[in-house]
């Protein structure tokens, strides 16, 4: 999805929310039990999944940890 | 620096600022000049720098770009 000039790169969010939930899928945990895992909530979890936030270092850093990857890995390939 | 529980990620602040600023240095260019590069306000790029921000996805992507790498490069070893 290639983003046209300097404006908002909504595509980035929508590519990291994909990436989350492929990896969280891949843990075998819901949403809820993941959320919960990393002391987050719920209903953010699903909008950060569904590409509908701009998440912060902090919470990108903790979605790594629970995911038990580095955020390089996080990242790889977005 | 390791993080005793699951307390803020503090040093991930600091230890993305000083990459950033580590890669920016690298190009040659002024804090000033990076931030007119990537259409961010010069004292927002330093405080990030100083790890005293948590920057959000879409302000991590535009400095990545602006660094003309790969955000999986951006975390490498953090």
């Amino acid at each position: 999805m290639f983003n046209h000039g300097g404006g908002l790169h909504l595509n980035i969010q929508k590519e990291f929310g994909l990436r989350i939930q492929q990896l969280r899928k891949a843990t075998g945990k819901s949403q809820e039990k993941f959320a919960l895992s990393i002391d987050m909530d719920r209903t953010y979890l699903a909008s950060i999944e569904a590409g509908k936030r701009n998440p912060a270092l902090q919470n990108i850093k903790k979605i790594a940890d629970g995911l038990e990857i580095s955020l390089s890995d996080l990242f790889r390939d977005l």
